[in-house]
Formats: structure tokens, C-alpha cells, sequence
């Protein structure tokens, strides 16, 4: 049996009280944001319990925020991100998931018992908007799943030497756009750009034809580091606040085009999914497990003590338009990524460089051994030579009107119990009318 | 002759009135704030003249922002950062400039004949601190120099094809890092990281051995545009504030072996320097100039009507520890760039990638046609083939000490009448024997 809190959390949700995911909303409507603190439709941080959004900004204004660390710091969460919150550190995570835990709690009286404050602080999940939960200042996107490097390789340099000999050795990244990056729910427009020309003819210009998902999770960094001072990957998790789920889209004929030799650009930097609730590691605590044996063995900077993943399911969905339901074409796991979270991270500042607090480490597409757990259209379709069928259509990669859903679920032995869930959902890709036509008088 | 200032400007100085580059600092001393709007040693922004800085928050405090567009909004010049200013677009940068150039001319009074506002507002460049000129959501760094490219492709793929293919239809670029975007005369520690292993040992981990510089040049991202609506090249103009120098110091031995396939990382991002002084595209406007002819013709979103550079000559000095003068060894020029800042624009949003105010861009080592005019050591010495000889001392990458000063100074045809300069000086790696121990201990 799981925790049991005063509200109502249906064996279904993905948000019981062993959950409590971190996210940022702004209340619809002054009624429903029902008296609290900052302007009534204000951007605030929010934990989810159930189907309700406990406003944290009303929780920290009544003044139960009473630990020793939050009690004289409770502005964290009168502020419209998280980046002051999670720039705290690991004892202010722990105290606040304490705090709210305990005071959602069956038998706790102080929230239970008061009308007025149950009023002003849990707000249906309907009437809130979500918004992305961290100011992003930079954005990493990783390489870390050799199933997915090996595929990429095979498929663009052929069969021999798929994966380049420097993977084994560090987890190859490249700098992704912070600007593009939008919460989950948020239209994603069809890029126009350059595709490989064929023979001496001059590039394909026009609306990307190869149009693709990628299946990621990121890390949301907790306190940085001083430029010129690297983290010790024994260090590293302090770093990190905790996962959203992440869709890298791709737009693999722009990508092939461009990338060499300085890696993608456009092919990425239209836009940039992310889940709006951020699961703390200490909620994924429970669903910790060994890490892929490392061979050749990491330099000693990499080499870490605790060489741990996560065993979090992970599946995506598409529903193309007019269809009532969506279809699952794959499912894969984040305990298949070779280079963990920390060891990405302390590559990451190796050299030096400094991350800050709110900044998005991204994992790389996760792709599991079997085709069936390939996280991308590019691998699933082996780049459009094997159409999957989808509702009995034929599919090789996104098209317009499609809607692409990612979730992350890890349930506990207890059957019915999910512990965590985070969806990106409602991507379409490219576009109504108007845009379409808007688009293309700007470029011609 | 040129404009004259009621404040003295020396002919050799960098700052006359027909410069007037932006920027923001902070005062070293109370008193050297004297008495102004922000608190006394907040930052704020200001503009060169001679050798004192105009404090733009006192010159908006005493209402001589009187022009119809800025009358309204001169908390723009009580910011932190420039950022409000450059998203104001155009006709505020135009109306801040000549309302600037008139208050500190010869025959105005209101500034020259108001003893207490001189105090207020003019402050000795020696008693101000400069800072970065804006918040820098994004920084891209293209690839723009056909030589540098050249070059290196000779250098690491061989004298077979060196330029991609790709190369000549589209500017190619990467997203950097914004976090190390440090101001000039911050120290650069050396770097950490792997190089290539030889043979079948494993990588070498350690201090990067080929440190080098870049010569570049970058621009500011005046107002933004909306995720999914590209800009028109033929206005990409509209949307530049001005030009920064900037020096993209490059770990050769890390990038060799990190960058296949997705680019550099962490080869760059342990710091990149950009100059305080934000020369404005109108300041720059005597200096236009055609830009090489492009064959093949690009693409229509590339075909710009005003396909202009900049006659921008550019030179880097390394002065090596202990050496009391500096040695030049290199001299080029902005206008070898192949693709112009406005194409680059362009083509940064043509997939729908949105650029917010304060951005950076920066255009790529540029290297003129002449082993003289390359713009990296990489280029100078041939990967370390042909040492430099620098006072007297072989030089194949950067020495600890080193301090490598970049310049730009656009001279006018009255001789001695310079333009503007900007540069980027005590650039110094990596560190003194504190910051090496600390860390070593933190590495191992």
C-alpha cells in the first residue's frame, strides 16, 4: 500500500503521494487562483497530488514552509520559476518534499482541516496552465544510448564502425538552443530549410520531409558551478534536481545536410519539448538500478562509485489527425543509457565550464537492443525503408496533424500504483493554414 | 575633420563622437558614481567618449532623453544590461545616438554648462568597471571565413576537398555555450580534457597542450523574432545592434578528438570572450563595403539585394608573460567573410528558430587569403608544423602567462582619425598555482 493522502488520488494517477513532482502554472482564472499571494493569474510554482495543483506560493504565504532551511527562504516559491528553489540545494529539496508530504497527509490536520487554505492552495489541474518550470539558460543534448549511436552510425556511414571510436571513452554532447525549448502541449511548426541536393543539382529548399521525434529525458541542474571549477562525478548528483521527459524534434534531411562538420543546428533548433513537472531524484529513489558494465573502463574522472540509472519505462504514442486514438510504436527504458546523469554532468564541467541552476541536460535519444525499443522514427523506419503501420496507415515520419506522445511511467510492486508520469503531448506538426501562408510570405 | 566634443578626445583615441559604442558598467567607487540614479555601485549602461564614459542612467535621470521616442521609456538606460534598449529596434538606437552625439558636442550647452550633471554623468574609463553589454540568452557561432575553412579542413581532412560541400550553400554554424561568455580582461584557465590517444593507449587526459585563440567578431541581436516566423534577409539588418570583438579561445587537442559527430563541445565552451563596447551598425555604416561574390548563387531566403560587409581591419598581438610589449601576428580584415551578418541572420531563423534581444552571433575565424591574415594558431603555425616566432621564442600554441589583445579600428581618410576600436586583452592561461592545485585536487 502506498502513502495516503486527504485528497483523493485515484489508483490511476500518476501523481500519488510518493510522486510530488515540482512544475510552474499560472491559474486561468483569478477564481481559480482564489486569493493567493502573487497576481491572481501570475506564473507560481506548484507540486501535483492526484488531479489538483498544490500552489506552493499560498503554502509558503500561510507560513508552513516551517523547516530549518525554508523557514527564513520561503521567496523561492513567490517567484514565477524554480531556478531559485532548486539553485537551493538537496537539503531544501529534502526539507520542502518533507513539508508537503506530510502536510497532504491523511492525518495531518493543517491543510486538511482548513477550508480557506485548501481553497487558495489546490487548484484543479483544468484550470491551471503550465508553463516550463525552469528558466533555461543553456541547453546540453547528449549522445548516451549505444543502441542509438550504433543505429545512427550503421544508417549514415554503413555497417562498419557504426559508433566512433572516441563514444566509448565520453559522453559526446553539442550545445542545443535554449530559446526554442517549449512545454509540452505547445504547437511545433514544420521547419522549412535545406535538404541534400541529389547529384549536381543545387539543395532541396521547402518544408522538412523527413520531420522526426526523438525520445529523451533531461536532467534539470540544481546548483551550478563556479566557472573554472569542475564537479567531481561522486558530486555530480548533488547537481541535479531532477527528470522531465524531452522530445529532441528532428528534422533528419535538414540534419544530414548541415551537419558536418560542425554538428546539427537548424535540424534542432526549431523547438524543443519538455514535460512541465520535474520528478526529483529522490521521488525516482526506489527505482534505482546498476548501470551498464563500462568497457574499456572510463578515465578516472569518470569513473564513479555509484555507476547507477533509473528503471523508468518509457513509451511513445502517436495519434495521427482525425484518429480517436493514439497507437504506441515503441517502448524503451532510461536504464538503457550506457554514460549515467552523473558522469554526463561531470564531463559536462571537466573543462571548466560552468552550469547554472535551471539549465536542461539532455540524455540522448533512448533506444533500447530491439527494434521494437528504437527511440526515433529515423531508427524504427531505418530512415524510411521500413514504413511502420500505424491505425493501417503507412508511416516513415511525422506528418502533418500528427501528435506525439511521450510518457515515463515506473509502478511499484504494489500492482496499480504508478509512481511517476510525464507526458508531451499535443505536438503537431507543422500546421494550419494561416501559418502555413504566413510562412511562406516571409520566406519568398 | 571630425565631430567635436566639448570633452577632449585625443587624436589617437578609439572613442570621438562619431563612434560612440554602448555598453555597461559598473562604478569602482561611490564616488566615482557621483551621486547618480541607480544605487551608487550598481551596473548601468553608458557609451565611450575619449577617454571618459557617458552614464546613460544619469543622462536619463535629468530628462535629456527628450525625443519622441524615448521621452517615454528611458528606463530602458536604468537597467543592469542593454537588453531593453537593443529590443527597442531601430529608431531608438537612432534617436539615443543623435541625441548622445548633440549633448556632448562643442556648441551644446546643457551638458558642457551643467557642472553638477558633467559630474553626475561623466566618469573616468579608470575608475568603472565594465561588464557584459547584454544578458545573452543564445550564442551561435558561424563558420563564415572560406579560408579558415579551407584551412582546416587541409589541416585535419587533407588537400582533397577540404570545404565541405555544404559550405557554399549555407552558413554553417553551432550553438555555443552562453554561460563562459566572460568580458575581456577576465582570466581563461586552461582546460581539462581528453586528447586523441595514439596508437592503442587510452585518450590523454589532461591540461589541453594546443590552446589557441580565435579571431572573430560578433553580433548583437537588437529585437528578437517569434518562434516559427523567420526574418527576411532583406530586413535581417533591422534586427543587429551592433558588433563586439570576440575571441573564441579553442582547445585543439579536445576538439580533434570530441567533435565527430555533433561538433565541438567542450573544446569551447571553458570560455569565450567578448569586448565591452558594442559598436553600432550606424558607427559602422562609413565602412560598408561589397562582399565577395558568391558562386553558386544562393538560395532565394539567401539572395539578399544589399549583400554588404564591413572594412573592419583586424589584428591580434600575444604578449607572452614577463615580456614588456606585445607582438602582432596577425592582420586581417571583417570583410573576407563570405556569408554577411545579414545572411546569417537569415538563415538562423529560416526553420522558425527564434533569436531574443541580447543574443550573440558570432561570425567564425575570420582569415584573410594570406598566411599573414589567418585568424587562429591552428591556421598560423600549421597545427603546430611552422612555429611562430614571437620575441625571440618559438611559439606553436598559447603558454601559460600568454596575453593575446585583439583589435578592430576602422581608420577614417583623415589620418589619425580612428573610428573604433575594441579590445580583448589579459587574456591569461591558464593560472596561478592556487587555481592549478585546486584543480588537480578536484579531479582526482
Amino acid at each position: 500500500m502506498g502513502l495516503k493522502s486527504f485528497v483523493e488520488v485515484s489508483p490511476e494517477s500518476h501523481f500519488p503521494l510518493e510522486n510530488l513532482p515540482f512544475g510552474v502554472f499560472r491559474p486561468k482564472t483569478a477564481a481559480a487562483a482564489g486569493g493567493s499571494c502573487p497576481p491572481p493569474l501570475a506564473a507560481r510554482p506548484g507540486v501535483a497530488i492526484g488531479d489538483l495543483v498544490l500552489d506552493l506560493s499560498a503554502v509558503a504565504s500561510a507560513g508552513l514552509f516551517d523547516g530549518p532551511v525554508l523557514k527564513n527562504n520561503h521567496q523561492c516559491f513567490l517567484q514565477p520559476s524554480l531556478n531559485m528553489f532548486v539553485e537551493m540545494g538537496r537539503p531544501a529539496w529534502k526539507e520542502a518534499r518533507s513539508t508537503i508530504q506530510k502536510l497532504l497527509s491523511a492525518d495531518e490536520p493543517r491543510l486538511r482541516d482548513n477550508a480557506s487554505l485548501r481553497e487558495k492552495s489546490l487548484i484543479p489541474m483544468g484550470e491551471v496552465q503550465m508553463l516550463l518550470p525552469t528558466i533555461i539558460g543553456d541547453y546540453t543534448d547528449f549522445f548516451c544510448s549505444m543502441h542509438h549511436a550504433k543505429n545512427c552510425g550503421t544508417i549514415f556511414r554503413g555497417p562498419e564502425n557504426p559508433i566512433s571510436p572516441n563514444w566509448f571513452h565520453l559522453p559526446i554532447a553539442y550545445h542545443g538552443r535554449a530559446s526554442s525549448i517549449i512545454v509540452s502541449g505547445t504547437d511545433i511548426i514544420r521547419p522549412r530549410g535545406q535538404g541534400h541536393p541529389s547529384g549536381k543539382s543545387p539543395p532541396y529548399f521547402g518544408p522538412s520531409q523527413k520531420l522526426d521525434f526523438e525520445l529523451e529525458m533531461a536532467a534539470i541542474v540544481g546548483p551550478g558551478n563556479e566557472l573554472g571549477k569542475p564537479v567531481d562525478v561522486n558530486k555530480a548528483a548533488d547537481h541535479i534536481f531532477g527528470l522531465v521527459l524531452l522530445n529532441d524534434w528532428s528534422a533528419r534531411d535538414i540534419q544530414a545536410w548541415e551537419y558536418v562538420p560542425l554538428g546539427p543546428f537548424l535540424a534542432k533548433s526549431f523547438g524543443t519539448t519538455i514535460s512541465p513537472w520535474i520528478v526529483t531524484l529522490e521521488a525516482l529513489e526506489p527505482f534505482a538500478c546498476d548501470a551498464p558494465k563500462q568497457e574499456p573502463q572510463p578515465l578516472p574522472y569518470l569513473d564513479e562509485n555509484n555507476h547507477r540509472n533509473y528503471d523508468i519505462p518509457l513509451e511513445v504514442w502517436v495519434k495521427p489527425e482525425g484518429h480517436e486514438h493514439p497507437s504506441i510504436i515503441t517502448r524503451s527504458n532510461f536504464n538503457h543509457l550506457y554514460w549515467t546523469l552523473t558522469q554526463q554532468l561531470a564531463h559536462h564541467t571537466v573543462n571548466g565550464c560552468n552550469l547554472r541552476a535551471g539549465d536542461l541536460l539532455g540524455t540522448g535519444t533512448i533506444s533500447g537492443p530491439d527494434p521494437e525499443s528504437y527511440g526515433c522514427l529515423l531508427e524504427l523506419t531505418w530512415n524510411a525503408q521500413k514504413p511502420l503501420t500505424i491505425n493501417g496507415s503507412d508511416r516513415k515520419f511525422l506528418e502533418d496533424g500528427d501528435e506525439v506522445i511521450i510518457t515515463a511511467c515506473c509502478k511499484t510492486p504494489t500492482p496499480r500504483t504508478w509512481l511517476l508520469d510525464n507526458r508531451i503531448c499535443r505536438i503537431i506538426a507543422p500546421h494550419q493554414a494561416t501559418h502555413q501562408a504566413r510562412y511562406l510570405a516571409i520566406i519568398y
